[in-house]
């Protein structure tokens, strides 16, 4: 059987610079959310593959990695699906605990996710896929505030990449208002689905492809001028949009708007995300037919790529799994298009791999005064009382070369990025001492065998 | 359509206190195994189905959750399977750039693993497990050395969750070792293979089931006899055990063992394992075939348990996937079992949930001061010229209670569990200052608001 060495295409090797860049992602993730005082969660890697139809209806099967449990006694075995997305296990998870979780939950995830499509650029079939929600919010004011709390948290997690709002803009709308926009325009509701689904497939699709839209939904020409209008980039803030159309209400829709967008863009001034970082867009609704409200989506301002995170409010769905009504805020960040991102815009470090604190050089024939010495550096300190580690034990590594060669050593030593090396010789070993160096400052000193681990502190 | 609440059987859902015992054992594992000088590596969650049949042969299929993924044009589509373990992904990720990567390669990975047979207790479906691989060695005291330090490893990581040689053993043998044991019983090679399959079953037959082995691959009486002391739990380096049967060379045989031996377990005293940590035990050969020499597993002294983590050398395994010829020596540890095992031992701490470093207490009516400060405590300094951060922002939460009283939520900081709690009051902050409260010793003192972090650093 000819082997085939290579990973199945969409999926990918993290041989160790791969995996150091992957566990940065993921760490700055866990770490920033934790700050927010999100607390992480995960579900399986597949669930039941009814679970997806729920909220995406039959057509997502198609879109799935799907197989077959062991049957039973009787044939019968269950359908499986590869997760496309960590929603549908959060809303199974919190619909099965809803009320003995404590309120407002503000869970985060790093689940890897799977796509049963032909791979594409920066769509991948294996994915990693940040997510974060915030369920709960018994007033619109306490929602409108988690609605904030999401997006800053989106953004603060692309600041501590370093991104800045000169690379990314996080564009927010409200669906809610995205309706009164479709009343101003004359759409009657039994229109708005598919005027969400024009709007959000407005850019991609060319003017004879809208045309052909218009007529298969029955859009009357006033409309058709409406949405033309939004596809070539104008403004419905402005006058000049609304001057041959039909603009019932405008005043008070574009009141709403303007008190929703400075309330949002006040706040996420006041947690240090000002002009630039966050701006209304009237044709971001998010293709997603459960949002209920307020929607956003962070994009590179050169508009290169794809969407970096995007999300939205979702009141209802807890409830379409079973669960009781709990209104949720969320959003989802990729780890494809990020990493693009970041190595576009020098932002990865050279290197991610973890550095040891100490090389030790060993140049004595017998090997066990290293072994011990390697493995007392390496050793935490366990309280058995406390069930904690006291003391955590070091990054200590070594060559594998027979050189004895103390001068070759420590070029080995400095190539490693080690903080210290420390040098078992003979003549000092004979006096029961080590060298101890400082990589950074040079300085060597002599330390006690015995007293290494503390010297080293 | 009902709607299914729970996970499929044999997968698990990790709500925030599981999700934080997961992240426990698994940042003990990576943090172990870089304080050890390995590196982290990952593949895809599946693979080419065919990949698991170079190892484990057609057998190994109806184990496996396969599927197809999308046909192409001609209607062929790729059969995948979901990995049921590291090991092959390992092989082929090596074997394709074998040559490229720096030797000994020492790596680590933390792959989900999943098993398509009905799930049993403490084995799941959907599984974690730590996989540590040491590959190179030109020599054999270069490849001895690695088996020590793999099994060093091993014990490292169970001794930093509070294990001792009380809880635990690592039984250890050699199958070069079991081969020319079965020369002093009388096998001929031909009948090795059968050797290691029996001795790998022999505690979980019983008489009857052993009798029929033998029948069925013509073992000669002598030889019979030889295995059912083995059954018996009878030792092969006692000359009693060999009274009544063939012992072609056993002194040379008990003389390699004891030589072994005590390398191994000299070398794992002088790292700090000393005696009670390991021990040789004759039936240890470890199931699969692919094993070439030092085998070991971790077992709970109590004998209760499945095995904690078991490994081996398999010198054979990447040159089978298409790479060079290349030693290796590697363990794994599963998730489930270590975790029952430190419930039992009481070694897992009662809140592994991360806690915060500030609680804010906020008894003003305007939300906007308090936003402000969160986030100022929750920012990192990013350094744009190292790309790095510079100071690491805090874990800081708040209620989200529309009480303002400064009691009642002082009780809410303490129930957090956070370092300090950070209040926010009229009188204060009129004056342009808060206060400051270390939770542990209770000491209160008033911070400029502009200093407040500085003054937690």
């Amino acid at each position: 059987m000819a082997i085939n060495l290579q990973a199945p295409k969409g999926t990918r090797d993290f041989y160790p610079a791969e995996m150091a860049v992957r566990r940065y992602i993921e760490d700055t993730w866990r770490n920033v959310s934790i700050r927010h005082g999100f607390v992480e969660v995960d579900g399986p890697t597949f669930e039941f593959l009814d679970l997806y139809k729920i909220k995406s209806g039959d057509e997502i099967v198609s879109q799935l990695f799907h197989f077959e449990g062991r049957a039973d006694k009787e044939g019968q075995a269950d359908h499986f699906a590869l997760r496309p997305e960590f929603t549908p296990t959060l809303a199974r998870m919190v619909a099965a605990k809803a009320n003995a979780l404590p309120r407002p939950i503000k869970w985060f995830s790093i689940p890897r996710c799977y796509r049963g499509e032909a791979p594409q650029k920066g769509r991948g079939r294996e994915f990693i896929q940040y997510n974060v929600d915030i369920l709960g919010g018994e007033t619109p004011e306490a929602r409108r505030q988690f609605d904030i709390e999401s997006a800053a948290l989106c953004l603060a997690v692309l600041k501590e990449f370093g991104l800045t709002e000169k690379e990314i803009v996080l564009k927010y709308n409200d669906r809610s208002l995205v309706e009164k926009l479709f009343v101003v325009a004359g759409l009657v509701p039994a229109q708005f689905a598919f005027g969400f689904y024009l709007l959000d497939r407005i850019a991609k699709l060319n003017p004879a492809q809208r045309a052909e839209q218009y007529k298969q939904n029955n859009i009357a020409e006033l409309q058709q001028k409406f949405f033309e209008k939004l596809a070539n980039g104008q403004d419905p803030l402005t006058d000049g949009f609304w001057t041959d159309l039909a603009a019932q209400g405008y005043d008070e829709y574009r009141t709403a708007i303007r008190d929703a967008g400075t309330q949002i863009e006040t706040t996420l001034a006041t947690m240090g995300f000002g002009p630039g970082w966050a701006k209304y867009d009237a044709s971001i609704v998010r293709g997603l037919a459960y949002y209920t409200g307020f929607v956003f989506e962070v994009a590179d301002t050169a508009g290169d790529l794809r969407a970096v995170a995007g999300g939205g409010r979702y009141d209802k769905l807890v409830e379409m799994f079973g669960g009781p009504s709990l209104p949720a805020i969320g959003f989802g960040m990729g780890d494809m298009v990020l990493q693009v991102l970041l190595q576009e815009k020098g932002l990865l470090p050279a290197s991610l791999l973890p550095k040891p604190d100490v090389f030790l050089v060993n140049a004595l024939e017998d090997a066990a005064p290293a072994q011990k010495l390697l493995a007392e550096l390496r050793a935490s300190v366990f309280d058995p009382a406390t069930k904690s580690i006291t003391r955590p034990g070091l990054a200590a590594v070594t060559s594998y070369k027979t050189t004895k060669n103390i001068g070759k050593l420590l070029q080995d030593a400095s190539a490693s990025g080690a903080k210290f090396a420390v040098i078992l010789a003979p003549a000092e070993f004979a006096r029961g001492v080590v060298k101890v160096k400082n990589m950074a400052t040079r300085e060597e000193k002599e330390v006690a065998l015995a007293d290494v681990r503390t010297a080293l502190a």
